[in-house]
């Protein structure tokens, strides 16, 4: 198999995933469970070799375009935060140190809105990457997810950001909480109910998670549809807060199944136009992206 | 020292807490962490004999009677709620199975509210231990802790409840989620800003939430600032739902510091006349009022 041309990776706080391109061909593809979250800084080049190091060829510096949390504060290389409005990706990447002469690692800066205060890093990327794919789209873009993003884009700018930490909060309470006594599965009759609660009565949301709890006790509640119903809950106030996003707008919903669909199904509820796109696509298409604005110059070699 | 007429525990999910008493006076006390959720129903008896065995004298059953998660479903004995409306303690205690012949152990039952679904387990105990503190009174109880719970009282029962996730949401994101970088300490304004984000907005709480985050990377806001807003918000959006309780009513906070201070405080903003009782006095004034249910027999001789 010959030697891909460059790598993409994408360094989330759960997971590294990379994948090998000749061109915008992917020809391997590879992933860890070693995401930022686990690492200290001089952990990032070994977490690194170990899914790519058979890849690289000797002699010749391989460049790999890095989206994700290994450029925050606790990552491999802090890559400052770009102030909204502005495109999703622009300026210029940030070059972390590298021992291994193959590797030339170039991270993405993520994206900061100073009033109210938010952050984003990754989803910048998934963002330019489906702006390529769809040149001149204006509207809202949700990005469920750990923290799901939602961002109003116009004229080819991030105008305004709202993060929301639904995910997080929804994998803690079905693993670590009382809550995990009472659910397990998915039931979609849960989820239905769950949104429909969760967007009329948003403020109820603490109340109604313990009324998971008490349900699975005193009814003997089927525990998918308690679970189908939390995580319902828990989207459906998302939505009622970020209301001043889809009111009226069209909505693009990039991400990983089922969630992308779970969002679509809860905004379809309100007759929102949704379209639905796949989050490793639009990453590679935006890496891709990326990497155009790297210095073009021929690649060395190192003797 | 002498050996205690009888014993009172107080068993929740995370902590196991024993007076021993000779008529209404304390003479020991110990704890453990050996709390319900750590338990299978055979670790029932050894967890309380680690404690209170050197308690016990020979040829004589001393009673114990406990109170909270140790009579729900998963712990020694399960103790079928009673249904509200009524009187926070009644009908017979139930009793655990018990190896060694110095032990007697009562459990009191918890309650339960078919609709909306919810229950109580150990509240029921401190309420009844108040109502003998305080008889006659009539108003709304508010019992903060890992599932903070609202009473309303009258005539000596208890006629409505409403549980709230507040304290073990709050503990699971300080503790397990991203905001853990960000949350240290305490600093009061920090609390009073967040009781008036989610209480005027509580529908925002997810949002809110991961600006705790983004103000820590972007501002480097002092992390006691955060760790006490993020508490005011979860108390806040609490306070926005449980105001058919509280509007208009007096409120009894039984808890323990600085819980119930924070509780009074945020109460105190929207004019509400708040009186503050310590946990402990009560749980106690409820378990000697429990036993008073048993069976009046002469403790037997066991040869």
């Amino acid at each position: 198999m010959s030697a891909p041309d460059w790598i993409a990776a994408d360094w989330g706080s759960a997971h590294l995933r990379v994948w090998g391109l000749s061109g915008d061909q992917v020809i391997r593809h590879a992933s860890s469970d070693q995401g930022m979250g686990q690492l200290a800084r001089e952990g990032f080049e070994p977490a690194l070799l170990a899914l790519v190091g058979d890849w690289l060829p000797e002699g010749q510096v391989t460049p790999v375009v890095v989206c994700g949390m290994a450029g925050s504060r606790q990552g491999w290389v802090e890559a400052p935060f770009r102030a909204l409005p502005c495109a999703p990706l622009g300026g210029p990447l940030v070059q972390a140190t590298c021992r291994d002469l193959r590797l030339a690692v170039h991270v993405v800066p993520g994206l900061k809105q100073v009033k109210p205060a938010d952050v984003i890093c990754g989803e910048e990327t998934r963002i330019a990457g489906f702006l390529v794919r769809n040149p001149g789209w204006d509207g809202v873009i949700c990005l469920p997810g750990t923290h799901s993003k939602w961002v109003h884009v116009s004229a080819g700018e991030v105008v305004s950001c709202q993060s929301f930490l639904t995910g997080e909060m929804f994998s803690l309470l079905s693993k670590s909480s009382v809550l995990r006594h009472s659910v397990a599965g998915w039931a979609d009759e849960g989820f239905a109910e769950g949104v429909a609660q969760g967007m009329e009565r948003p403020e109820r949301l603490m109340a109604r998670l313990f009324s998971i709890r008490a349900e699975g006790l005193l009814e003997g509640r089927d525990p998918a549809f308690a679970r189908a119903r939390l995580s319902g809950l828990m989207i459906g106030a998302e939505l009622a807060a970020a209301k001043p996003y889809w009111l009226g707008q069209r909505v693009a919903v990039i991400g990983a199944e089922p969630l992308v669909q779970h969002y679509a199904q809860a905004l379809g509820t309100f007759s929102v136009p949704v379209t639905r796109h796949d989050a490793t696509e639009m990453t590679l298409a935006g890496l891709a992206t990326a990497r155009a604005l790297l210095p073009q110059t021929k690649r060395p070699c190192v003797n």
